[in-house]
């Protein structure tokens, strides 16, 4: 089997977290991780050029054969807070259109249940999960940055058990 | 004083309309106006792609020096709606901050009041007024065409009355 490049992200338009993993053999390599920001004082167009930027940098780099993200919510407290959120989201599926890369929603709650065992799992436990499967022995910070892991170990998780079967 | 050409943009995933005005000593003439669509069958990915090449289209074509774009409104029925709708507004800001060309967003229901006096006009009030305004005599279809146009209209006479001010 050849090795398959995912990229997850955990969208947001003040920080979207990334993850880049490599799978070969059914084993899990931690290739990239970190996240792209935009400045909350700057226009809402810069900041979506920001992210947008941002985003194709990093499937220029690593040229990941599909992309997962986090589904937003759609039972925000403050509605225009989800429309904004949507902006966000919706640079970054054009980042990976373009490129011609493959985008899956992933809902968290899957993601979760998918890396811990429990759709309930708090953040701070899908990073304590994330840690373990890469052998990461120092903190990995922001929380964005497991979710966006945790997002590729899903993806990758699911269409390998959907070959399968 | 030179030629200003104001874009207006009414954002939609299934449709957006867009219209194209120049403005001269106080004149206003009607440069060009229509819709961008993508096909409801077809993946966010890729209709997203299609909204954002469409729009990259016509901001190439006539250099516009602003973008007026309506607001979406917040309190959708469908929160879901509403995020995907985020997403298309998205892409069509990024398509104006890749080519720096300054985007303003409007509510709509100044946009009505700026075009027909009245806040709460219905879309075919606005219609009717587009077509006075512009001396188009044929029917001017779809509603998002005369909408779009709207906000290119209320756009450029703020900014006039701002400057005089």
């Amino acid at each position: 089997m050849s090795e398959r490049i995912i990229l997850g992200i955990d969208p947001g338009l003040n920080i979207t977290g990334f993850g880049v993993i490599a799978a070969e053999n059914g084993s899990l390599k931690l290739i990239d991780a970190g996240t792209v920001r935009s400045k909350a004082s700057d226009p809402l167009t810069l900041r979506l050029t920001e992210l947008f930027q941002g985003l194709v940098h990093i499937i220029d780099k690593y040229s990941p054969e599909v992309m997962g993200m986090e589904k937003i919510y759609s039972h925000y407290r403050h509605p225009a807070t989800a429309i904004i959120m949507g902006h966000a989201r919706g640079v970054l599926c054009l980042a990976a259109g373009l490129k011609g890369i493959r985008v899956e929603s992933l809902p968290a709650t899957r993601v979760k249940k998918a890396v811990t065992g429990n759709g309930r799992a708090s953040k701070q436990q899908v990073n304590g999960m994330i840690c373990r499967i890469f052998g990461i022995r120092e903190e990995l910070k922001p929380l964005d940055v497991s979710d966006a892991l945790a997002v590729a170990v899903t993806l990758y998780e699911e269409e390998r058990y959907a070959r399968k079967h």
